[in-house]
């Protein structure tokens, strides 16, 4: 709940008292130790004006529409309202009285022969999906965009790389007629980046100055 | 692991001898079972021409671009070749070590006061998005047919020219001790293709060969 920003944690009837004392993960700590403890579900939700139960989806025929955890998270995030997300125990999931409590049911979209999750990642992977970054991907992203070498770069590095082969016996090796539109060709092939570009060169350079002076 | 349909886990000098012992949860049995352990990363990724490391993305400047995790997940589901995700330990992630293996970083969209998940979680999260329904968004693109080297293929690109680095006395020049992993990021960070590989290799190997016969 802390990794993704909720600290509103309830819980209905908990088995075990001892809860706030749990070992919480680094940042989690006030979300155990702010927890408020209900006795039924109908107060735990009482302030909510949507609440989405989570489910595996098996062994039982829900009288409600099942959506896939993606669609119900963008119902909840438009939501006016506070909105609630209910987990069952890890054994045994929301029962009928409490999925009737529900406006929606959600089930995150499990490989069919192992569709039970364990609570902690269950409740990790809704968080992360209602706080995804939906269509506007790119307005939020801080990574560079690649910058490539420039051509004058690449076919400076062409040139050199070419002098390289030549000075090291390779051309031979290989048909000389197309080798330098090959090595050309290979150079803008790979993404060389604007600042691979001095280093690539400095190399090549370096290997040339060996060549010329062999101990 | 299982709930979202994978099961080729592998672990790089695991601490706990014990863990295929450990208590999975209900499906996942199969997958503790089948682990298969490695002395090595470099080992562990071999098979894998696209490796992205996960990282909390605080308390270090990576040396390399962090994307988002939806970012990453959709280079990841377009690849052609083997993908591995990488996750460091829980209390330290990965090294810069580690990272010099890996061609691209991504960070789960966290708080930014609560950075740090649990393991567990955080590997449920990325499951999650790499097969979350907005494969249907990549569906109609047209294939890269852009087909990456392996993991080994890199590894003995990146000796080499660190052999050819040495011999060339091109290694006095910079700073000694971060060297290899810069060499390694920038090795990946190229994207050299299956057929370039070979090429890349003939023409240090015959490099160095003039290093050791010069006329």
């Amino acid at each position: 709940m802390a990794n993704f920003g909720f600290d509103d944690f309830r819980l209905v009837d908990p088995y075990d008292a001892a809860f706030r004392e749990a070992v919480s993960a680094v940042g989690g700590a006030h979300v155990l130790q702010n927890a408020r403890v209900f006795c039924t579900l109908a107060e735990a939700v009482a302030d909510c004006s949507l609440v989405l139960g989570t489910t595996a989806g098996q062994h039982r025929v829900p009288q409600q529409t099942v959506e896939r955890l993606e669609v119900g998270m963008i119902a909840a995030r438009s939501h006016p309202g506070r909105v609630g997300l209910l987990f069952g125990s890890e054994k045994f999931g929301l029962s009928n009285e409490d999925m009737s409590f529900c406006h929606g049911l959600v089930r995150i979209a499990t490989s069919a022969d192992t569709p039970s999750m364990n609570l902690g990642q269950a409740v990790a992977v809704c968080l992360y999906e209602l706080v995804r970054a939906g269509t506007d991907l790119g307005a939020g992203t801080s990574a560079d965009p690649f910058s490539p070498v420039s051509g004058s770069d690449s076919e400076q590095i062409t040139r050199m790389l070419l002098e390289v082969l030549e000075k090291s016996g390779y051309l031979n090796r290989i048909i000389a007629i197309s080798t330098e539109q090959k090595v050309r060709r290979w150079i803008r092939r790979l993404r060389i980046g604007r600042r691979d570009g001095p280093l690539l060169l400095g190399i090549l350079r370096q290997v040339l100055w060996k060549f010329n002076n062999p101990e």
